[in-house]
């Protein structure tokens, strides 16, 4: 059943499916040559073909019918670029049903359902690939699966999110706050109108989550790994940072530990030697740690037609040489065992904390004592001199490593303390790479 | 022909050598899994089993018959960890000549003879396979084979050759000379006695010739390559370097110039906000440009049993992946034209020079009116107020871009004033990516 030409069907054309449309004309030879035979478009579908786009995409190509396409004996690859859990689901579940090789780079739909599509996939001896889902351009997913194949994963820390990093580097940048940042990127086009998905860490976290069940080989529960977001960020949190030096990052990182996976999505400060602190603007980085590999990083842009175009027709090439070869399926799922989530209150961490309490003598020793009688152990404190308010002083705390639970136990009592007014900031931190 | 277990040899047991088979070792269970049949290692062939060794080859494994090995019907993947292009060579030749599927770290090899190995390999339908020749444990040569094989790359930069990073970085840290860094350098273990492949660029000329024929689907004629190496970098150059907004870092540049390969291996002045320039030590990184994805950077180790010895057992996992599928040859190699050489005269850069003058009124004057004679435009000039001598001045001059030639008709010229004393550097510049 190996074949002497490929042909590729495209689902919904927005910006990334106008972006894999357009490399798939325009490298149309250079593809071919690579994988051997010719690799042709044949449709690309959409429900409105008269909103504007950055491509035109020839007429002869475009259709409505997803289903028509997906039925159409001649196309061996669906690409499926329309997003959401709906739809893009029923297309992808149908594409794999007919035994057809499937591409998508949606996040979303392969951290909720990639097993069952996996599984699915596997039964039809299909293949699902899915490198743009995370890291845009940034080849991630296949380099784990088997680059690396041979090294044990032990942390996967990463900038996975371009809009918020966008964000937080422009607070820092312009020493702003949170909303006035969002909204500059807003108008520039980096971050949505409902931003939700983005600044809540739900984004990052579905990445994280693809990311951990490569690495770990067990599927991760993705409704229950913690996730915070970064609204609660605050322009004083930036500077402060930078002053300890730092910069303030929303990580999405992923770790074995005992036997459980550590998994999570939150601002964090991180050391300015970290590899990660420099990673600014929309770029994306990942930083993986193996056993023996040790230190590798991945960067790039995150998001848009041409990084993510790239991602999703390299995982096209990747079907057709399968596909040439009879060899579809080649690398399938390999989430072989179930481990458990780690709590989000049995994780360790050191933690900045930031709070406003009544300029007064004693008081610094009144919470020390409170951190200590907890088992929290602290590792500096540092007054600002910025000002905060008639008598009102900020005070700013480092910790040593933690654990969560204690941290919050820690931290209720010292909120019943009278001359503790507000901590309007805890933020885990994150030691750089050794 | 699918195979239901997948059997290695490993030829060569030095460094990289015994990361493998300390990897095949360990994780045989994880790598099995991956690949869905049991992978075995049958057979270690060294010389000398009594040199010691970071781990120790069980006995029933180790051999001393190459030959034996490879013609052995059980073993299907050959690799070859001796290094060289001798005995080397022919290793990769008779186990390509029966068939087998090669796996080699060997950079110089890949570089010189890559490509008839490759014909020999693509004839015989198996897999010879070359990640951890570039970049050690840094996945490359997949992703650009692979990742990114939808997109055009246009340029690849990168920093590939750990001990002239690890020396420069010494010079930079410690304010040391090229003598007193290497000599450090040597004593860590991080360069070797004699060091002559590292400092002189020839490690840095394999590898990105590696890249660039993968990247430009056009064989590299590795001799007649551009190359130089740090050997003339003085602490004098990189304390200048760092007052102008530069770290001197020991470039592998390969680009498409209208149809030409600009290929070359320098000492580069780059910009601190550059993402190479703050890659420092031992560690490599490659920026890759493609039309659509735009700058990619992997990051990460480029030496090292661990490092290197993953590369090797990620392409074991790759051919093994080939041979249950029956797919051996799944990604041959696509050298499908041949593009000239840039002659060096004909590159076009920006340039670093540090002359020592007269230190009389009217030099700078006079030597500017050269620079602009040949065409040579210049962004800035500057005094260091160092002391070089009695009536002697340091100048230190940056050109904007201009062709080689013309930057050497200049020099020559003003190599004869008589106010000009000597001309020590001269070295060029990479401008960040926009």
């Amino acid at each position: 059943m190996a074949k002497d030409r490929v042909v590729v069907g495209v689902i919904g054309c927005g910006i990334v499916g106008t972006g894999a449309v357009r490399l798939l004309l325009e490298n149309h030879e250079w593809i071919s040559q690579r994988v051997g035979v010719p690799v042709t478009l044949k449709r690309v579908v959409d429900v409105d073909w008269n909103r504007p786009r950055e491509f035109s995409v020839p007429e002869t190509l475009r259709g409505t019918d997803a289903e028509a396409a997906i039925a159409d004996p001649e196309i061996d690859i669906i690409v499926e670029a329309i997003g959401g859990v709906g739809f893009a689901r029923r297309v992808v579940e149908l594409a794999l049903s007919r035994g057809k090789s499937v591409v998508t780079p949606n996040k979303e739909l392969m951290a909720k359902h990639g097993g069952d599509l996996l599984a699915l996939a596997a039964e039809q001896g299909a293949d699902l690939m899915f490198e743009g889902a995370v890291g845009g351009g940034i080849p991630l997913i296949k380099p784990l699966k088997e680059s690396l194949a041979g090294d044990s994963i032990e942390r996967i820390v990463g900038i996975v999110n371009g809009t918020t990093n966008y964000i937080l580097t422009g607070m820092a940048r312009e020493n702003r706050d949170f909303g006035e940042a969002l909204a500059a990127a807003q108008q520039l086009g980096y971050a949505e109108a409902d931003p939700t998905a983005d600044v809540e860490g739900f984004d990052s976290l579905y990445k994280i989550a693809i990311l951990a069940s490569i690495a770990f080989g067990s599927r991760v529960p993705v409704g229950e790994v913690y996730h915070e977001g970064i609204t609660g960020v605050a322009a004083a949190d930036i500077r402060y940072a930078r002053q300890l030096g730092f910069s303030i990052k929303l990580l999405a990182i992923a770790a074995l530990d005992n036997g459980a996976l550590d998994i999570r999505v939150h601002p964090t400060f991180v050391p300015v030697e970290h590899p990660l602190a420099n990673v600014n603007g929309v770029y994306n980085a990942v930083l993986v740690r193996g056993r023996q590999v040790q230190d590798v990083m991945f960067y790039g842009r995150g998001a848009g037609a041409g990084p993510t175009g790239t991602a999703v027709v390299g995982d096209v090439v990747d079907c057709a040489r399968n596909l040439v070869q009879g060899a579809a399926g080649r690398v399938p799922c390999r989430c072989f065992r179930s481990l458990p989530l780690l709590p989000i209150d049995a994780v360790r961490c050191r933690n900045y904390v930031r709070m406003r309490v009544v300029d007064r003598p004693g008081v610094i020793g009144q919470i020390a004592t409170c951190f200590g009688s907890h088992g929290v152990s602290l590792a500096s404190v540092f007054q600002p001199e910025d000002e905060v308010g008639p008598a009102l002083a900020e005070i700013v705390w480092i910790t040593h490593e933690v654990r969560e639970a204690q941290m919050k136990a820690a931290l209720a009592q010292i909120r019943t303390l009278p001359e503790v007014k507000e901590i309007p900031s805890v933020i885990r931190l994150e030691n750089a790479p050794a």
